[in-house]
């Protein structure tokens, strides 16, 4: 298998180096050859290459089996013509990673991190769609006296993503929460249309619906009445860092995103976090669990995936954890441990 | 004064009764002459003349020094051409609401009902501009292929509205927060770009920016770090209402929408909640606040609007409170004391 690793900035290439030791450690004796290449990317491609996605670091991308992506950006490259977040945007476009699937759980080890009261054990999952409505709809206009955006969807954009919301409710407890702004917008009541279509594909799987700003309250208030939520890209962004924070624990979530075929992405859901980098304090749970996310969906190896979970939370247990989970452990000691547990 | 009442649907004719109650206690003797006229609006619009917001209703309102708003919507008028929501976008345009006001505080007595663990004081402004921005923007299309919606603004539009969060700041803790998402939208950078203007002419006042994604979760982690937030239509709905959440007294707050010139409208946060009308035991204190409100804003009497809040406060620190704050008082148990402690 040939893997992309994009470090990225700041932290990135501390925990990209914590990720990928942590899948050598796995895989060794495993039956599972790879090799990982490093590619510039964000900031770290305008440095090497004057531009945020280098040509070479998309052909990469897009000729290999996954892509596993650290984090981007910071103050350095602040005032660049073309930003490393509009890196982020073009590999995802380029890519076709249209579904952004992220995770968010309270299991018990992790509750007394929650800064919500709530007790009642939380599991569910975004399906953020991610190539298209505001983020990349045209016309886009700025003049001296106004300005636009345009948020658009093709009923093929919205199936697709519901499609990949659906399957995981099946495989989970068949329950999807569509949420938009169907009271306002247009594109909200043609996602609600496109998607009860879908729903009937589905007839295990009850289907819902939520204002986003009803589902802005319901992820603090209740949280556990979720089980798979289904959004557009915008507000897929709000609500999936809201709900990574009810967690209270941003650096040890990991996500993916995924197209239709060609490799999927995995990167952890945090920023570049310019303020600890280079100190050696990055929490690199967010970085490891994305190789499991990886192992399971692009690689099938569901087994390699377990034995990495279970060795974080084992960490987590015996509070081997860095300053952020309020440990004094560093990077490289969280991943010793984590790969001490695995062997 | 002219204050044009209107009760709405479901639970709003009950709360709007108590506000008026109130309102009646406060005055009197206080030399502050008013009449009250009541309006069909919402549903009850539909019901009474086949519109959300009748002619005679908007017509009123107009002409009136304030307005009062309980709340509207519920599914009885599910299917209707024109929805009760309508009527409330209509209002907000017709009457040139462009900043709509959410105070969020958790005060040392609301401590026990907030779902979030923090225990700093929290007492923080939403500003949000109500009559733009994607909820109004053209053009809004729906075939049976795709859908579009517009975010739109000027800059006169951001420029009155950003005016409004300034000299509120002024008065409070001189820091305005603009929360936008200024690394993908035009109009976000746009609104950086005005927004930095008017900051010009506020010299003592603070202006920082947050990603509207980043907001989501500082309202939630750590909330005590705002005074002001500024912010356009769709972020400040969906932000107002995760602020709301996190004092977990939804049935507590008021909130504001004013124009230039003609009248403000005051209403409570919450919907007409279908499920406990008519049972007598909805929430009056976000009704009973908005009238307070709009004696402080619209008719300048402080006095009147802090003897109102007190008395709530006093209702609250007794516990005879209805039972979505954990009491089982009736609306008119609730109504009676605040009377009570008001005389
Ligand atoms: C950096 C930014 C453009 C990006 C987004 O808004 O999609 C980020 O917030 C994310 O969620 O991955
Ligand atoms: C009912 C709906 C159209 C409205 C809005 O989105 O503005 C409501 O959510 C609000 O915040 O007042």
């Amino acid at each position: 298998y040939q893997i992309t690793a994009l470090p990225g900035d700041y932290i990135g290439p501390e925990i990209m180096a914590a990720g990928l030791r942590v899948l050598r450690a796995v895989t060794a004796d495993q039956n599972f050859d790879y090799t990982v290449t490093e590619y510039p990317f964000g900031g770290a491609g305008i440095d090497a290459a004057g531009d945020p996605l280098p040509k070479e670091t998309l052909a990469a991308a897009k000729a290999s089996d996954a892509v596993l992506l650290a984090a981007i950006g910071g103050p350095k490259w602040d005032g660049a013509a073309r930003t490393p977040e509009t890196g982020l945007l073009e590999i995802r476009k380029a890519l076709n990673l249209f579904a952004n699937i992220r995770p968010t759980a309270i299991s018990p080890v992790m509750q007394r991190y929650s800064p919500i009261k709530n007790e009642d054990p939380v599991d569910f999952v975004i399906v953020r769609e991610l190539t298209s409505g505001i983020y990349f709809g045209t016309p886009r206009e700025r003049t001296a006296d106004y300005a636009l955006d345009t948020m658009r969807y093709t009923a093929s954009e919205i199936e697709r993503v519901a499609r990949v919301a659906f399957e995981m409710a099946n495989r989970r407890h068949q329950h999807v929460t569509l949420v938009d702004k169907a009271n306002v917008l247009a594109t909200s009541k043609f996602w609600r249309e496109v998607v009860g279509r879908v729903a009937t594909q589905y007839p295990a799987v009850t289907l819902d619906y939520s204002y986003v700003d009803a589902a802005a309250m319901k992820i603090i208030a209740n949280p556990a009445q979720f089980d798979v939520i289904l959004t557009e890209n915008l507000f897929g962004d709000i609500l999936s860092d809201e709900a990574a924070q009810i967690t209270g624990s941003l650096g040890t979530i990991p996500s993916m995103s995924s197209g239709a075929n060609g490799p999927a992405l995995y990167e952890p859901i945090h920023g570049s976090a310019p303020d600890i980098a280079g100190q050696g304090i990055a929490n690199p749970f967010s970085m490891i669990k994305s190789v499991a996310m990886m192992l399971t969906n692009s690689f099938d190896r569901r087994d390699l995936a377990a034995t990495i979970n279970a060795a974080v939370d084992q960490s987590i247990a015996t509070h081997i954890v860095t300053p952020d989970l309020g440990g004094s452990a560093t990077t490289e000691e969280v991943t010793n441990a984590v790969i001490q547990s695995i062997q």
